[in-house]
């Protein structure tokens, strides 16, 4: 058992925010002239982008990594993450002066194998898929008693993401709506937690990715299940909830107000404006509220409404994809 | 005579810090990974593309406008800037009830007219060339009673835009280098005095493209001296400096170390480059110190540098231009 604890309070993230003050960045929150324009509303922006790492997830697995045990962090820490997560735990690591193997099939291609390694990371390449390599992070676990810590379903981390809503009611104390993308519910669940508790009136607002949206299928089924994943402009947002969820899929049924589905042609179009208008380049992720308001048409007329821009790793080569979508999808 | 005061001090950049807060963006300074590595250094960016405007020309406009006496502000402000200084007028006369007019010719892009417009100025069209809106100014001032605010050789503008050399040591004291944009010297001079005051010890280093550099030109002829334009990537370092320069170039003389011409290619490829590592679409000017280290082959190894990322109003179509840029001239 790695956490028998399954659930999180304002007191817990306060506790996070604290351990992680100086190894994470304290993000700012910006005014968005053109979504505010756009959607008639007081739009804000939550720059996640701005982590060393160049997403959210800095910080949950920072606050995890910070309360490990002596012995704990002396065994390492392990995980098969390539993408935010990894990243997260290979930094964090790094600054915390904890050993961290992340493990990885051959398929991996070179530039994320070289950027986690970059993080100061060790590197395991193992077989020929992620399943063989999960198959090597148990062994580590097993055999050599290192410390595995997933990406979202974990109290720790959930508490970590969640500093991101104290730090939104600090900036903006009378926030109505949060979007935030919805994949294993550690970062809408943490933010739900932290704003809910400072004023249950908040909305908070998830969105998914139209096909292999697995907490929103979850969520429809009572309990996980899993579900067949595609490529997506929100790939980040990809991977299953755990069949054997502990809790982030109950955060997110308690805090949740609204989940939507986005197709590709509204994501995609959302970072193309994104660049356009804010001039960032960020993950489809990032944007998928941004993409739900507009492809239904959601009404936040005269409300004061938070997008957390949850990360920016994301080639030039697939906003050149987004961009030359044949019109008709878009 | 609009100002008598020729020179600006520490002192007043502390009066103009107290003065714009609330009303102008407190940017936040993060480091780069990417230019670290590069240039074996610790780089950091100060992203001043997240003030509402896009640009750090709205902490001298507030500063400025702030320090007008009752009858000057019922009096309104007029300038016939259409680029980051206009838009920063504009922006700040709305916010502090300044009732703005921006001149312009019928030559202006309807878009930058609408966005001039949709910041609160009213927009005077007039004639078929900058030097008839400039007359507009020159007769709202002598028969309308109108106050001008120039675009960066004033006292007050340039101690607002000094208070960007405050955060940096607020947030890195121990910075060695701040490369900043050369253009009227409003942005370099005020940092300029902000920081060697601070510490006599730090680096200020200027960066202009080869081609129109108006401030490098004039400290060359001992004088202001006037210099042919053309287009740049870097526009929004183009126009003269003054040929009355009263404030701007004795302090650029006084607090700049070195300054480098840059040529378009590095300018398009910093653009480029700082896109698909940074994430971030800025003005050629934002970078054009990442575009003198890597032309002139600058050692800056093992310094902590600081980069002015001073705005990010361009067109996507003008990173589509740099990034199309024939191979031989990169």
């Amino acid at each position: 058992m790695l956490h028998s604890k399954t659930t999180v309070t304002l007191h817990d993230i306060y506790r996070a925010r604290q351990a992680i003050q100086g190894h994470v960045t304290r993000t700012p929150l910006i005014r968005s002239e053109s979504l505010s324009k756009r959607f008639a509303c007081d739009a804000w922006l939550k720059l996640e982008t701005l982590q060393p790492t160049g997403a959210f997830k800095l910080r949950g697995a920072t606050y995890a990594m910070s309360k490990l045990t002596a012995e704990q962090r002396a065994a390492g820490v392990v995980t098969c993450s390539t993408g935010n997560h990894g990243r997260a735990i290979a930094f964090a690591g790094n600054k915390l002066n904890v050993h961290t193997i992340i493990c990885m099939s051959r398929l991996v291609p070179d530039n994320k194998v070289n950027a986690i390694r970059e993080l100061g990371a060790e590197v395991r390449i193992i077989g020929e898929s992620q399943d063989e390599a999960e198959v090597e992070v148990r062994r580590l676990v097993n055999e050599a008693g290192m410390i595995y810590l997933p990406p979202f379903d974990h109290p720790d981390i959930m508490a970590g993401q969640g500093t991101i809503g104290i730090e939104i009611f600090e900036d903006l104390p009378d926030v109505g709506m949060i979007f935030a993308g919805l994949s294993g519910g550690g970062l809408l669940g943490g933010i739900g937690i932290a704003a809910k508790t400072i004023n249950p009136n908040v909305k908070i607002i998830g969105a998914s990715m139209e096909r292999g949206a697995a907490m929103i299928a979850s969520l429809e089924a009572g309990k996980p299940v899993q579900v067949t994943e595609y490529e997506s402009f929100a790939d980040s947002l990809g991977g299953g909830i755990g069949l054997d969820n502990h809790v982030s899929m109950a955060a997110v049924k308690t805090v949740m107000d609204q989940a939507y589905l986005v197709t590709e042609a509204a994501i995609a179009r959302a970072m193309v404006h994104f660049l356009e208008e804010e001039k960032m380049l960020v993950e489809g992720a990032a944007v998928i509220g941004v993409a739900a308001i507009e492809q239904h048409n959601l009404d936040v007329s005269g409300k004061k409404v938070v997008f957390i821009i949850s990360g920016k790793n994301v080639a030039i080569d697939t906003f050149d994809r987004a961009r030359t979508l044949p019109q008709s999808q878009i």
